[in-house]
């Protein structure tokens, strides 16, 4: 009874999702859906991303929390256009949630869109709302039984970021582990080990997704 | 709609819930629904409560995780008893899973049940399943801005547990500002800052789970 409303829920998603996919091919925009657990560094990532890529890739941003604008304004700070979504206690985005963001986007001047997800190492990675790709982050002080534990994610991604690594001297954390696990999961994830406090590993990830995104244009 | 849905899946499971409190309270048992983001330390906090309480009081353990026993088998270890729940992809517990896992534990001689929920800032809050208290863990790894982000979990936690705090020179974190919005949304909880590495700051946490734990002797 209870599997029945899921999957209609998820059947009405799947719809929208498929319009927002229509919107992002014409526009020829590359979407990535960028999940993580609270606290892993998404935000920080993406400040890093923006800098990095935003002299050469129009960038927008959908920004999705519980409740406040604290990630929105980091991002505007950056001078790129950013939408804040409120869940008012969702736990994750659906494709709806983002169907009515766009409304707020220059969508046919955008070609690179990052959707930050709700911090949530579950949910997130059930709806599709559109995107080219999912893409994650796992903070190392998270522990390195994370993969195993929480499967779903790291098999929906087509890109791990592995972030805080320059805390590693301070932690119990079997990093090999962690890759080895991720791997065995998703053999074709593309893995990045980062630190946005020293800058460790940045680059790697930003030049793979400015690839995937150059792909788009005419 | 949804929402209608939504209302009538917690009915249903407050229903069970009450049916879970009869039991604890018929073998005065107090339960703590322990909650957080995935690897804020959930169950090392266990493992260094089950040490230090072990001889006094008489314990169990009900672990939540969505796949795998890795959790059980750590408790299993310290000689307490202990039941694996698997969620198979749900992101939090619900009162009928708890209901069934309490088949398989010596209820009639348990004093303090901790029942470890999936790794989620977000859902478990929602879901009463006949606790006396939640309480949470934030590891100080996750940043300050987490309470004001996910205030839910902090305003129904009776108890929260800021952990990792070994690691705060590491860390561009800010702990009095973590305190300050806990207060803010939760007036009368109780905070603890630990270490489960060093040590710091468990005897106080155990204290006070075992004082409320020994209003319950007959």
């Amino acid at each position: 009874m209870k599997l029945k409303v899921v999957s209609k829920i998820l059947d009405a998603n799947e719809k929208i999702a498929q319009e927002n996919r229509k919107v992002f091919d014409q526009n020829r925009v590359f979407v990535v859906n960028l999940m993580s657990s609270p606290g892993a560094g998404k935000t920080t990532l993406l400040e890093q991303t923006i800098r990095s890529l935003r002299d050469r890739v129009r960038i927008a941003v959908i920004e999705g929390d519980i409740t406040g604008t604290d990630d929105a304004q980091r991002i505007d700070a950056l001078g790129v256009p950013v939408v804040q979504i409120n869940t008012e206690g969702g736990c994750h985005l659906d494709a709806s949630m983002v169907q009515e963001a766009l409304n707020d986007l220059p969508i046919g001047d955008i070609e690179l869109l990052f959707v930050e997800n709700v911090g949530n190492l579950v949910c997130p990675a059930e709806f599709y709302i559109g995107e080219d790709i999912k893409a994650m982050v796992l903070s190392i002080t998270e522990g390195h039984d994370k993969p195993l534990k929480y499967p779903m994610m790291f098999r929906q991604s087509r890109a791990a970021v592995i972030n805080k690594i320059d805390l590693k001297d301070y932690l119990d954390v079997d990093i090999e582990k962690i890759k080895r696990d991720i791997y065995t999961l998703n053999p074709t994830i593309s893995l990045f080990e980062t630190s946005c406090k020293t800058g460790q590993g940045i680059a790697a990830w930003t030049e793979w997704i400015e690839t995937h995104c150059l792909c788009r244009r005419p």
